[in-house]
């Protein structure tokens, strides 16, 4: 066998674990945040706040993304920006990712290229740097992130804190999500911008803390679907949240998409998930920041419902979900 | 086909990621330092110092473990200190982990009960709480944990710092787990002392701190092997380090080992990895801090040598690397 000549389109297993980490991180800005980055055994990050905020989510390839619907670089935007809006969620702003990665050796380190710089491209938006990682040998691919978080001063804004009188406002894109999946899923590859929407989210990050300035008494980001994140801080509360149909914005492009298809679009926007949204609890109506829209409001009892009923939408969606 | 009634050897996916979340969750006393735990969309771990110390590491099953090796308790202790020992190496302590874990849905949830006490037996070990994680499908084990880490006003303590003139000392074990995967990968399964080094390693993650505060000028923990990661520090600092044999503590329980095996125990102290001992170097020997093996030092040049020379020992131990 001739010498293999070097390649940009080499392998994992080729490139080995010190060349593909040298490779990920050679030529990237850390933001001034990260005290100490890649090469160590551990990062430092500034946590001026004196707390820090931390979340974790794993992708593996088949369950939550697939290569022939998403780019590696999409894969590894939405592995980031799922992340970062856990940590805007509680009212903080992304600092940091970690990036537990495992690959098959034949991987082409191409792909492994365009994920980092998927990740980099979404952390680049909060000001967040990739400041360490772990690459494996895995079956599939399997990208774990941790974000790290500053709440600059302020408290974190959690499930639990939605008081009876309070209004229910979201911001950022509903149903978006839902309609690229339902679009995938029957073979599909546009309208692009709702496929686009599902293969990688659009996280209002900068709203978080926004939302946290105003009061926002209890906040979350929707990854499940409105109603059923909803359901969480209805629990976590102890209230009652109540949607109402006619403040819900559903946008012209979903109508569109859902009449070709012969589907719902308010089913996509109260239940569709992975648009990550973010949907709070505000004591006064006129707090509610601007871009945030006003949807509902916070009753005394329990559970969530829509115009006052419980929700007996369609339930095909969730025979989608991946 | 009747209810199935309710068993404490349930499998994961009848269980659902909610009830598996209160279930390796419930009745867990958090540290101090978890301000916010499990259960919102991140978790809140003070960081008193204002910075953070992170660092991630992925465990694959039949890649870095074998469940007919190890309990599922000790690979959660294994996946915990790994992770724990490379922030003590940066002469921090350990204040929280968060723990990503993909498994197949027919896992039982008796396995994901022992290797989370088995996480949280070992995070205990330094004050740390688990405070966040995500539950994922996937074909085989995978553990991915971040765990973060406070300075306690000190300055990390890096690879780049050693100086000529320094002395290298040592503090743990260092070759028991080669001796113990050199039994294992023989189909034995004792003497329990090395096949267990190999099981769990023990950090001695308080020495980390204590280094710094003698002034260490850099450290790392062996987790490649002595040779290999004292050729990290000698890299990152431009400087040579030499390590003088009749200053390494050979353990007779190794000596034992290697003997009934034909291996050279020696050979496992220079090069065996997964013990986690902390190698570090400090300016003054005099400042070598109580629980520390003074074992060479640091000269000009590059690269690491043994009694003055390239080691050249025998290679057979690098074929059972996992």
């Amino acid at each position: 066998m001739r010498p293999q000549p070097p390649s940009e389109d080499d392998t994992v297993a080729r490139m080995g674990e010190f060349g593909l980490i040298h490779r990920v991180t050679r030529g990237r800005a850390q933001p001034a945040s990260t005290l100490l980055g890649p090469g160590d055994d551990a990062a430092v990050v500034a946590a001026p706040d004196g707390r820090v905020v931390a979340t974790t989510d794993m992708l593996v390839e088949g369950v939550h993304f697939r290569l022939d619907w998403s780019s590696p670089e999409q894969v590894g935007r939405k592995a980031a920006a799922v992340n970062m809006a856990d940590v805007a969620a509680m009212g903080a702003m992304p600092t940091a990712l970690l990036v537990g990665f495992g690959c098959p050796p034949e991987t082409s380190t191409t792909l492994v290229d365009d994920l980092v710089a998927g990740l980099w491209q979404e952390a680049n938006q909060c000001g967040a740097g990739v400041v360490g990682g772990d690459m494996v040998t895995a079956d599939k691919l399997v990208i774990s992130i941790t974000a790290l978080g500053d709440l600059g001063g302020r408290e974190p804004v959690t499930r639990f804190g939605a008081q009876v009188g309070d209004v229910i406002a979201v911001c950022g894109r509903l149903g978006w999500a839902a309609a690229g999946l339902a679009v995938l899923g029957r073979g599909f590859r546009s309208p692009v911008s709702v496929v686009n929407a599902q293969r990688v989210p659009e996280p209002p990050y900068a709203a978080g803390p926004q939302a946290a300035r105003a009061g926002a008494t209890a906040m979350l980001d929707v990854s499940d679907g409105l109603l059923a994140d909803l359901g969480h801080i209805a629990d976590s509360s102890e209230v009652a949240v109540d949607i109402r149909t006619e403040l819900l914005e559903v946008h012209q492009r979903l109508i569109d998409v859902a009449s070709a298809l012969g589907a719902d679009p308010r089913h996509w926007v109260l239940t569709g998930g992975e648009d990550h949204a973010l949907v709070a609890a505000f004591p006064d109506p006129r707090e509610v920041p601007d871009g945030w829209r006003t949807i509902g409001t916070v009753r005394a009892g329990q559970g969530v419902t829509v115009d006052g009923l419980p929700y007996e939408g369609p339930s095909g969606w969730e025979h989608w979900r991946q």
